[in-house]
């Protein structure tokens, strides 16, 4: 990596009408740039080892100026080719393609307003109620009550708080759960975390509740509960928390776990818990369920949501908003006092979240994306996109379906579709004898492994537990993840992914028989 | 707030060409206009009270679609003008432009590449290596030692994650102080607060230290340390770690602290508590101490910061790259793991940035912006915007020093100046009687507000101990402060605010004599 060094005048500086016209002008250049590489059809248009990367990029900062024309070059010749296009119809991993327009405008908005949300009076005038706006938005799709708008007069009557991401909602969900547990730890610290237990279905909860408990210092107090098809045993919940009782500071459900999509069972999770246990905080993770929010068809498989004392949602994950926006919603707003923060530093003024985001100052205007997609879409436009993902999943199901080498491996409730390829020889009647269900990961692996190295297509991989005894109950699985949230992708790249996974898997057998 | 229906077809979406080419020609068209808010002149077009704001803006999501062209005039006509512009030469409060052209390039780009720094593989092939050669740059630039490139084999051997500020950088500080007092903390939880106590300066720390405290289960324990001139008395600092013997974890020091930029004598901090106890962790808070690391004539001033376990930086204050950008550096890279989550839903693989990013899980390419602000700049460009806004501060400083009603407080280590508007029958004269400290308060509170509302300057006002006893010793004073970090305000600005401030006082004298 070289930067040719140039003479002070040619770093531009938004201080002279010439600089700021080439300035303008190379930004809307930057623009066509970007939208070109959304619009590519590859996910990777170079594959490279990380180590030959590494050796390209880490170098020492020049000592000279360098143009922003040679910087973009660098960028564009060197960088860009490596990156990876989430928005390729052929991108099936995960769908964060952040590519809806008003998203976008939004974000290069945000980006050039440079409003920052810590404070209200000058720091973000307007900003911070667009951010009040959207919070309350998502809260009535969820079915929170929202107060009068004359009488949100502070922060605390708002609730909820915009974040970077799911983990940072789910560790502040833990966070309100250990004081309400436990009132004034924030002052006095954890003393005794045998009582910040935390209920979460085994083999599919997301790291981030596990790891929250290890940074808010209770410590490795998860609880993990059995599931069936892939919600909580409920008569094994109802067990847990009688013999955790005391020690039980808040109960995980998943309106949309991270692996199968699988919506929980929310209403019935909440009555049993609230017969054994009226004090235990109730948070479900909803950064995929929020889809079914959006649609009056969809909404049922949420119902109950609301009874839960928080919810963290993740629109980066389901609205195609550029990286990162996530929410924490709480049905009591004043819950919120409980982990706030005071300083002179920040305006001690009603309606500054510095005061209500743990973990976070500063903080750019990440719901003006947000704030721009919805509008864009109303409440219609949300109903259609959430239907038309949920379509698509079912269709991508048919197809397994009629497969005779695939298996697929739940009901999708959302957008995800997880299956198996079977090696020619296995029969799809279980129970599958244990070096079988071997054999299968061995090969669904290389299937995801060969597809990464090549780069053209992508599905997600990770363990999963049989939950619905496709194969063998009891059974660890590594099976390929479809998902459908990507409106490039049509029924065509569906059909081909398919044929794409049976050519690996016939390969991948010949050659390990 | 009303939003005009539409048709579906007329909602943008990237999959027809017709739509591409108005999405792009709408997003140019959005860039001149972010452009053209950064260079008003004005800090606001527009000032409401809060509550007014909100009845404009909070509403009910509409049920139909509205045109990207409707979401954009609403915002144009309704929201931006309330918008502040800290870009403006008359915003002298704080400095966050985010108005470099090659870091506002970095952050288009990083919003339409959408790479997840979670991940290495296929999340951000190329993202990773980049964000790993910045984090290097600011090592680098400390005087921390960074191994061999081909050594860099995980991001263990790193040293420095990106996080989204300063207060998310220093709480995962405080949790890598944590582990060291108490290792397996992560996996056991906090039994006894009590052995977590961490010293900070009295009367001049930033909250964030004491809210990661209340955050990581430790509780309230801060421990408060007298100064001198705004750097820790050395003797009490000692007496401090003496006393409080196996029961301190962290020594915190500010490179720059957040009222008056003081930067600590950094070498002799280390050199008293390593002699007093050698396993305390020593973090910096350098936040906005960075800049003195960019230029020979500077570095001086931080001398003695390599020798501490962890740095905290923020690009975002003192770099002009847009909201929002921090880094925590540790001087043996290594210790990250103490804070490490592991999960099959981060890729198990050595380059996952996932792994080491508490309370983080999807992250953005926060690091783009900066890796093309520094390129961009060079190591000499650096050197220049760091000497040109000391060079500023002493420039105001002096401005300050000839003025008959302006006392400045502090000697300028950095870019800001904090001083107080005296009434014209005080004599600066120390000790000034009590009564007297009082008035210059309010006197100085109101100018703060009169220009909070009046919103055509901004100056930044906080509380104060009088650490030179200038006034009073052992007062708390409400000081306005000026700041050099906005590179379109010059000499006439300051004069300007200078009698602005002046007239203000002289008024605010009148009417509460």
């Amino acid at each position: 990596m070289s930067a040719r060094p140039v003479d002070h005048e040619s770093t531009p500086r938004m201080s002279t009408t010439a600089s700021v016209d080439a300035a303008s002008e190379l930004l809307r250049r930057v623009i066509d740039l970007g939208v070109r590489f959304k619009l590519q059809p590859d996910i990777f248009r170079d594959r490279l080892p990380p180590e030959r990367i590494r050796d390209l990029l880490v170098s020492d900062l020049p000592r000279e100026r360098c143009t922003l024309d040679v910087v973009l070059e660098l960028f564009e010749q060197v960088v860009l080719p490596l990156c990876k296009n989430e928005a390729s119809p052929r991108f099936l991993g995960f769908g964060d393609t952040g590519d809806d327009p008003a998203a976008l405008v939004g974000g290069l908005l945000a980006l050039f307003t440079q409003q920052n949300l810590i404070n209200q009076s000058f720091d973000s005038p307007s900003a911070t109620f667009v951010e009040i706006a959207v919070l309350r938005w998502l809260r009535d799709l969820l079915g929170y009550d929202n107060p009068p708008v004359s009488d949100i007069r502070t922060v605390w009557d708002v609730g909820g708080v915009i974040t970077h991401g799911g983990t940072s909602s789910n560790a502040t969900a833990m966070m309100l759960a250990r004081e309400h547990k436990a009132p004034d730890t924030m002052r006095a610290g954890v003393r005794d975390p045998s009582q910040f237990g935390v209920i979460v279905p085994r083999g599919i909860g997301h790291y981030s509740i596990k790891s929250a408990l290890t940074w808010i210092g209770v410590g490795n107090q998860a609880i993990e509960v059995d599931t069936r098809a892939f919600r909580y045993d409920l008569a094994a919940l109802e067990r847990a928390v009688h013999r955790h009782r005391g020690q039980v500071m808040a109960v995980v459900a998943y309106a949309g776990d991270s692996r199968t999509q699988t919506v929980e069972h929310l209403r019935q999770v909440h009555d049993v818990i609230r017969a054994a246990d009226p004090a235990v905080w109730l948070h479900v993770d909803a950064c995929w369920g929020l889809v079914a929010a959006f649609s009056d068809r969809l909404r049922h498989r949420i119902d109950g949501i609301a009874e839960f004392d928080s919810v963290t949602v993740d629109p980066h994950k389901v609205m195609a908003v550029p990286y990162s926006l996530s929410a924490l919603l709480v049905r009591d707003p004043a819950s919120l006092r409980a982990v706030s923060s005071y300083s002179d530093l920040i305006m001690q003024e009603d309606y500054a979240f510095g005061q209500v985001t743990p973990f976070i100052g500063t903080k750019g205007w990440l719901s003006l994306k947000l704030w721009m997609m919805m509008l864009a879409h109303g409440r219609t436009g949300l109903a259609a996109l959430a239907e038309e993902r949920v379509g698509k999943a079912h269709r991508f199901a048919a197809l397994l379906d009629e497969h005779p080498r695939l298996l697929r491996l739940h009901d999708p409730d959302l957008a995800a579709v997880a299956f198996v390829y079977l090696p020619t020889d296995i029969r799809r009647e279980p129970p599958v004898p244990e070096h079988h269900i071997a054999r299968i990961n061995t090969v669904n692996q290389r299937i995801h492994d060969r597809m990464l190295t090549e780069g053209t297509w992508h599905l997600h991989q990770f363990s999963l537990p049989d939950d619905h005894a496709r194969l063998r109950a009891g059974s660890t699985l590594y099976p390929l993840r479809f998902m459908a949230n990507n409106p490039r992708t049509d029924d065509q790249h569906m059909a081909e992914v398919i044929d794409y996974v049976t050519k690996l898997g016939g390969e991948i057998e010949g050659e390990i028989r």
